[in-house]
């Protein structure tokens, strides 16, 4: 269960990465917003394998089948349910899965959970359940730009290498793979034209939602918000976000170390936050493992795996961030009394 | 709305600071389990004013009024139903509060949201509300250990000062606090005896509930697991958790970068977590700000605060897991069919 | 757990009937609504024992204590709880109770499914825990009312005699009351001022959600809206609401027996409906029946029980009414984009 | 919103009846669940038009597509994707519905609703969103079967026509589509083999679960359980179920007119329940009305429609049942703390 987030929008997902087809259904979205399905294939097309240095090279081919809830270019106010077909899946280079236990991996986790499991990529557990993260959060994307909310991300660090351009990137993870080896690194991302006062109070405080959403993507191990991490280092002096009163009249903040989020609930300033992202697990080196009933195997290196997961991860970071914001941005429409 | 955590087991609470009562409801707690509401009480004290150093000398006296759920020292399988009363509430100390806009409190996104706000003492955008996450993650904790699952915390860094030691603490929080100065840090937070199996792939992963717990808290801005954020400068090979058989015959891994999660699932390690919080926002100094109508103000240090909440916040930071484990434990219960 | 009902306005509720109190949380309440405690008090107290024939005469004192979310009279949208304290609990009379099985009682299913149970008064399976609805209700009541929504029910059947008038229904109940047997009845009840378009179709429809809401009252077996079974037995020439445009340019129905519900979703017609209660199944009479191995035992009356529950349901029908109604109102805004 | 319905067991449903696809998610099955998919494909077929008398001739041929959470005829413990791709639909039929209201439909509210409609065949309001209910409620079924739990349902009210044969069926459908009309009816519903123990107190009581799940079906305007409306006209004295031990030493009730449902909990004889029918609102007789306008119009009879939906609602209220009483066993695990 729990294959479902969000409370007024929702996103629910299904498939497993050998399987027929991923898919899911969002519902929640008001009627008669205008969608440009050509753009939503294009944004979709950003997570595809390939699209930059250092992913595989596999073309997966993620054509968008929207299947209900959109009609002559706008919403209906219908769930939206959509599939997108799995291609090109050599089912025979995960055998060796069948038997044992990658490293850092979900199969023995999975195994003890279900004691059943379709181990052919990672089965549920792959990265591959990330398109259906993308085709969502790109309508949802769309939604928040016609309201004047914009989502942007980029890497700022690779491995232990901070502050990277997208030569370094590449030539950071071609080091990696060339010795079989992996990188994880850093994506930033920063929410525009939030409005104050999205957010709910207690436990669906924004940064919460926030976390929550990035934190189940697969392979992040950490997030934080404004100054973070750091900010716990720091005095309550130095991290006071001085309230001023703008040109236009409205409140705001001379420093954004809050990072737009002040009680849970957001203060009109940029939201800013991190996603750590840990090394791609699958080396292109023997590795030594357990099989079920314990016994000490080698796993060899087999099929195409990417060395570094950031370029293709940061539509699915934004994506993420999209959902969260607009349903948001739904409820706070029930917040005062008319 | 969502003053609701949790999906089997859920609480849900109310309570502005300076109103009559904080209060909630844990539901979903199985019938039959042993409650001590003595160690209850005792656990439930252990977040109270004034019990470390650092903290505000109130004395808050949270006396937990149980009403209804347990009965003859055993649960019902009803909702558990508490109150705390408060007391000692000084609201003139917040007369200024109504005006003006305290730099990074809820105040002004308070007033941005909901138009209104009881702003004495923060209203329930006080900490005062962790009192009943407290409440409620001393009972989870009580059916936990029963089960052979143990929570600990602790604090491992005061301001910049990492690796820090009771008297560290002390004196750290003093400086501060004789400067009219605050400090944040971070808490570590361990869970032990998890058997593998917990958590919810996709969007329920343990380390996004987690992190959606631990970003609840008032003042936290960040989350890690295992390695965490230092994972993300790391390479595959440097983080892998090889897989051993332990000799009761059970599955383990030899290290534990992982922080006891694989795939979003408990793999029956420790989980290890990190929680960031940032500095106390209330100087006791003058500190520039806004009124409602963007006017410049001074506001002027009243009432007592804690310079920093660390050593408060470890029984509501173990609450917080408490109660997430718990409902995980109660998932785990529909995994196979039988 | 389920101790919640609502999607957007949330109310849980707590407590045993002999318990220290009854309790609940009402979420989602919009903020800047006026609320009149002393209007709040006096609805409640509409439910309370003694009001009407037939009910029973003791003096259970229903004060209802807001602890949190109304401040000067007004909402904060915040968590509203409440409290009401269980007074004159004679705990002795249900001695009996601990060890044997009242017929159409939940006495058996209680044991059967938690293993342990309050038995006093019937624990939480008691009606007692219908105040909680009304206070909740009453609330929302407060604000449909300023919304130009209302709410009316009436007892249309008492035992097998339909059309009842006041009188009917006191010596209707006395002479039941007289053999020391139970009546049952149905309650019609009608929502006015409801604009078009409010529900969820597929499984959120508006008789969906008012279905559940009433058949969760205790004693309530059957629900139907519009003209219900009746319109079972009908051809669709017979029962076809034909639309028409009104004086204002509206468009309304000739007839109604849809109820007011068309497609799930409200057409602006009053919303009709009918709740069936079972008797009563306490009887002042010697019952048989079984202890907790299946012998056979006799259960003597004990204390004082209704002998018709009707008269004081009426407010708790109207307050599950008023709880779906709002939730639906709160629901509508998020319908459209913009 | 609210394309989903359960709890621990949840179904979300997606589609437009003239879109490319009807589809859904059913979330929360455990795991190892042995699923016969022909079995399941002729379950689904029971509900397809042409089945039995009455029906429309449409040949629909609803296949089954199932693309993930079934693996090698077993379940995974994933999320059951499925879609049943829309054909011979033709559009055209519906084209003077784009302007005008049909009596009893639900083409005003949802125009009111969303000011959008995708208004070919009905669009999502269309009772061909069933499809989803019966392939969900098929899985479902085949789980309850394993565990000795059976539902069975059969039409006891045609028309007026009270306890009907299948040719009583047949001739009064054909009488009435002979003259343009059309019927409703009453379906009874018995669930077998269901242990003592399931369901939730207060707002989760069985029956009400039971009554959302009917009530959300198309056409249905009544619910009740048990002895039901007619229970309301009985004195408590007929009514009451006495406790017996049974041969096997477990304890049952010598009647039923508590339709095996104590305290909202199942007490292990026989649920029984009653669902009304309203008659099919689609006439073929021309017919009064508006369009967006208010101005009057008549409506010409047009493609093809049942006279009497009950012969293919059958496997709908079964399917309906098996969904709730499935999640509900799923939740009984959680009752009891070890």
């Amino acid at each position: 269960m729990m294959n479902t987030i969000g409370k007024i929008l929702t996103l629910t997902t299904f498939g497993e990465s050998h399987g027929p087809a991923m898919g899911g259904v969002l519902d929640g979205v008001p009627a008669g917003a205008e969608i440009d399905l050509d753009a939503l294939q294009r944004y979709v097309d950003r997570r595809r394998t390939g699209q930059s240095a250092g992913s595989s090279t596999r073309d997966e081919r993620d054509r968008v089948e929207v299947l209900s809830g959109i009609w002559q270019g706008k919403t209906l106010g219908t769930p939206i349910g959509f599939i997108v077909r799995n291609t090109d899946a050599r089912s025979a280079d995960y055998d060796e899965m069948a038997r044992c236990y990658r490293p850092n991996h979900a199969d023995f986790t999975w195994q003890a959970k279900y004691g059943i499991r379709d181990h052919r990529g990672g089965g549920r557990a792959s990265a591959r359940e990330t398109v259906c993260r993308v085709v969502a959060g790109g309508i949802a994307m769309q939604l928040l730009n016609q309201l004047g909310i914009t989502i942007e991300s980029s890497i700022t660090q690779v491995g232990s290498c901070h502050g990277v351009t997208t030569e370094d990137i590449a030539r950071l993870i071609a080091d990696a793979a060339s010795s079989g080896d992996t990188l994880g690194g850093v994506i930033a991302c920063t929410v525009h034209g939030v409005p104050a006062g999205l957010g709910e109070p207690v436990y669906g405080k924004l940064q919460a939602q926030l976390a929550a959403a990035m934190m189940s993507i697969p392979s992040v191990h950490g997030f934080d918000y404004g100054d973070g991490f750091e900010m716990a280092g720091k005095r309550g002096s130095e991290v006071m976000d001085v309230f001023v009163k703008r040109d236009d009249g409205s409140i705001g903040t001379m420093s954004n170390h809050s990072g737009g989020i002040q009680g849970g609930i957001s203060n009109s300033e940029d939201i800013t936050m991190r996603v750590a992202f840990k090394p791609v697990p699958t080396l292109m080196r023997d590795v030594p493992t357990v099989d079920h009933e314990g016994h000490s195997v080698t796993l060899h290196p087999r099929g195409r795996h990417d060395a570094c997961v950031l370029p293709r991860a940061l539509p699915v970071v934004e994506s993420m961030a999209a959902l969260v914001m607009l349903d948001n941005y739904l409820m706070s429409k029930n917040y005062v009394h008319r």
